[in-house]
């Protein structure tokens, strides 16, 4: 059986971060609460460093390490933002970080890791080659492997995030956080139960990538189908360890279109002048399409990252 | 001779305003200084109510006004910021608010200035048939006209933003704000040179709307060439009483090419992962052209707004 954090490891992971992470805002809108009639906080991971969530659970687990094992570097296989997180906490750590992503991999994601210092190795665009390629890495060099979410370290950081979030507002009804892999709804429960046992949380995940939904409902983990949404962060399927941390805790799960994504997405670039990535606009997707549901409640999202290209945008220009 | 305000009439509007506007927040980024050498601080008014320092004039001349001449109603020609923060201003006093625009005006700040409220008399897209509109109006309902930047009240209001900014951080060596017809200017300078004199303040616009630094550089008020830039914000000239107050005090005009706006404009959404509009990039695209003058000072910006058509961005994509 897996080892699953208690809120004691996201108490230890708080201090042993705090000095590498930032302490984001939490930001609210009078206009965004007039449209859906709930009072909504926005914690804003999206100004995080490397500009998302995963900077803390990637900061976590490099922190973590022994010094014996922090000089063989850390690994890992990742197109998206735990790379570049893992690639920015091992070089404030002063380790080598070693990275595969698919040839095929975005020229931003690819240039973003790269600008963290980290090794990449290119590998075939499918999860064999990937296994492959790392595992021949991590025979070469010894280093830890640190799985983007399937992770005690990763998941205890991320649950850091829910933490400072209830500090700073502690009269929440509601937390709703984006569910991909499940390390951040892992962490973000174990925080929220722990310190607010009365307030609901919920996943929200893209029905085009419902593994989640679908394991959640029938009570076993669903094998992933081909997913296929604007929300990229949100492609991984759960693990066994998440899976079973948000069977047990988080309170429902809710899946939105795309169109319903790329509308919250829009809606808080218009009116909070703020960038996030489609990932962090699922949340708010979710809220809007059940609102009456949380009618004249306080409730919390987790804005979980802002990395988008710019000169690629989901919205259609013209 | 026009009424040129005075420090005192910012700490007044300072007051008057402080319950209906954001005391927006300072952010800093340590990418951008790595970047630039520079300690920058900018001053988010892309976060002020309709999203830009407008809301700040236009508030202090709506409550400025007596009973009487509130009851009458306020009126404008604009089809910018100006007119959404005059109609929004209005709206709170319970107010009538006529705003003239050209028939030609985007559809997206038309709707923003329908939203708050205002009543809208379209006008061909000329000088004289907004005046000449403007006018009727006034004739038939006595309502005071809130010019966007020739005003005192206005200017008073603009000068708000610095006074809070000197507040947040009271070590700037310079302050770099936008100047268009010079009301955000005029009133940075005002409050900056009162609170600390030694610290430098800098217009920055486009060289593609350089009327304020040809007049800076001539030391007389220099027409207007027909603007042509992105930053949308500054299309208009400096009047007699603005372009009075930058000569006397402001130490020097930076311009900037559209391709400098831009890229700022980049950088600052994809490190800050915040919206701003192309006219609050021009002062830190005139800091990146000049970053050695600016070599390891605590720099200033003024982030003057934040609205932009999201379905229509300069980025070019694809």
């Amino acid at each position: 059986m897996q080892k699953i954090p208690t809120f004691e490891d996201i108490l230890l992971a708080s201090d042993r971060i705090a000095a590498a992470i930032h302490h984001t805002p939490v930001l609210t809108s009078s206009n965004l609460n007039a449209l859906t009639g709930v009072n909504l906080f926005f914690k804003c991971e999206n100004f995080q460093q490397v500009g998302a969530f995963k900077y803390r659970g990637a900061s976590n687990a490099v922190l973590s390490l022994t010094g014996e094992e922090a000089s063989k570097g850390v690994a890992t296989h990742s197109s998206g933002n735990h790379a570049a997180a893992l690639a920015l906490a091992a070089k404030k750590r002063g380790i080598p970080c070693f990275v595969v992503m698919p040839r095929t991999a975005p020229r931003p994601k690819i240039e973003a890791v790269k600008h963290y210092g980290a090794s990449i190795t290119f590998c075939e665009p499918n999860l064999q080659s990937r296994e492959i390629t790392l595992e021949q890495i991590v025979i070469r060099t010894a280093a830890t492997v640190i799985h983007p979410y399937d992770n005690f370290q990763v998941i205890s950081g991320q649950g850091t995030a829910a933490k400072e979030f209830l500090e700073q507002v502690p009269g929440l009804d509601v937390v709703l956080a984006p569910v991909g892999g499940g390390g951040l709804l892992s962490g973000t429960v174990l925080a929220v139960k722990a310190m607010r046992p009365q307030a609901k949380v919920y996943g929200c995940e893209p029905v085009q990538a419902d593994d989640a939904c679908r394991s959640f409902r029938s009570g076993r983990l669903m094998p992933a189908l081909p997913p296929n949404t604007v929300a990229d962060g949100l492609l991984t399927s759960l693990s066994e360890r998440t899976f079973t941390i948000i069977r047990t805790h988080v309170d429902d799960i809710f899946t939105v279109s795309e169109e319903s994504i790329l509308q919250a997405m829009l809606l808080v670039w218009q009116r909070m002048k703020i960038v996030i990535e489609p990932s962090a606009a699922v949340p708010l997707a979710a809220l809007i399409d059940n609102r009456e549901r949380f009618a004249g409640e306080n409730a919390g999202i987790i804005l979980s990252g802002g990395n988008v290209d710019l000169l690629n945008l989901p919205f259609r220009q013209g």
